[in-house]
């Protein structure tokens, strides 16, 4: 999204990228990746999206068209996204990227951190998880907004949302892809640390926003198979010390918007343990 | 704002925040730092902010009532805070940190990160300083929006405010704080590299919004004196490679509301200079 590679996007809005993406088509292997299936009806679709359709007020129109997510199953912050969108009952194209080997459409649409997940839509790029969920509130309100109504709601539910990626992720990190002891044992009390806090934060509310499902449940919602992997790795037990936070994990995992979206814990650890072998960490 | 410190504030709103106030006003050394007076209209309006008033839907009596900012004046992010406040006309009473000795309300308010700058309204604190800019944009809309009113500008807008606070804030650090040459060398091309890239996304236009000063112009806004810092520690020219960035730099400083809120640029470089004799990096 945004930069020296599709500078063109900037300027132009969507065309320029429509238009590379047009003359690349007949190069499927540069242009797409390996699970990937382009139809005439989709590129039909990218190249005739009427402007006023991206220009309209109307939350309802905005919300339409189509939505390509580009992501990779394990990750937290594609895993939010995903969420995001069943929640919402928004249908999307997903295409998994081959992370070592990303797709020159992934590097076209985040030049800036070459990162996942990317949400497309309508051939305007979005990038970084958290900026991804405001736009799809922002843009499909229905069934219900995700953010709380009230600007100081808001602003706990974002100020949560960046800890979570400021600390909860990057303790994680250290648990399960540790390079020795010291570091497995830091990671595993910061984890702790962490989860302690949004347990007091959670409280005895089934959500974080109260009776209803909403946004922190989404930010914090991609972690859930994480949990199992941090107790698999820590060898901790989350419930412990934070049993409400289990619980809603559990309780969040019951919701179809979560067994659609989430890789299942058994088969994250499996992941990990084999991502670490290869990597030579174990 | 929020966690253990002050899980009552979660519970019960601001009133277990102003009765720990009331009771530490007399003990005036613990609870307020040197530079501030708190007076007692000011402890009358902190203790009756009728509770209608934070509940109300209605953004003209949301903006209403007690500003406080917790802050440092040298500060990227605090800057931008006070940049915003000063644009939408919002008077505020500014508490400078004494930041190896914070205090306790800063602690009280702040207690998972420990950092300024947190803006108090109302008694509610909130914290981190893109959050806080939101929020100020959320509860006082005029004298006109600062972020972008169609959702791909505001996702675009957040993108670059999370590019600058992950990128060109960190790159920074170590041109001002460097340790070693090496250090210095790195942090001297990744700010370059980062401004290079805000270069080609302001383009030709006065702000990064267009025609009219905007909510990425605040975030970025935060770093004008720091740019003669970098300059001068560095010893580069930002304007040879990114003269439209030192243009619009130049041109936001002209505006009052920058000129109430940067430190001068002569006067950060002095206090980078006397903090790195102290602290013997130099």
């Amino acid at each position: 999204m945004w930069g020296r590679a599709n500078r063109s996007v900037c300027l132009l809005g969507q065309f320029k990228l429509i238009q590379t993406m047009k003359q690349e088509i007949p190069d499927r292997h540069r242009f797409l990746n390996h699970q990937t299936v382009l139809t005439h009806l989709q590129i039909h679709t990218y190249i005739h999206v009427p402007m006023k359709q991206l220009v309209s007020s109307s939350m309802t129109t905005m919300s339409e068209g189509e939505w390509i997510l580009l992501d990779f199953m394990p990750s937290m912050f594609g895993s939010r996204v995903r969420i995001a969108l069943e929640e919402k009952g928004i249908n999307y194209e997903y295409r998994e990227e081959d992370l070592p080997q990303k797709s020159a459409l992934l590097l076209r649409t985040n030049p800036v951190h070459e990162k996942i997940p990317v949400l497309i839509h309508n051939g305007q790029p979005i990038c970084e998880s958290l900026n991804i969920l405001e736009y799809i509130d922002d843009v499909h309100s229905t069934p219900h907004p995700l953010l709380p109504s009230d600007a100081y709601g808001k602003a706990r539910a974002r100020f949560w949302a960046d800890f979570i990626d400021k600390k909860l992720q990057v303790s994680g990190m250290k648990v399960a892809w540790y390079k020795s002891k010291q570091e497995l044992e830091e990671g595993k009390k910061e984890v702790m640390d962490c989860l302690e806090l949004l347990e007091e934060e959670l409280g005895q509310q089934p959500y974080f926003g109260g009776e209803a499902f909403g946004y922190l449940d989404v930010v914090l919602g991609g972690f859930c198979s994480w949990f199992y992997a941090y107790e698999a790795f820590g060898n901790i037990s989350i419930g412990k010390n934070c049993p409400n936070v289990m619980a809603w994990a559990k309780r969040c995992m019951d919701r179809p918007s979560f067994s659609k979206s989430l890789m299942e814990p058994e088969k994250l650890i499996d992941f990990v343990v084999n991502t670490r072998k290869k990597g030579g960490l174990d």
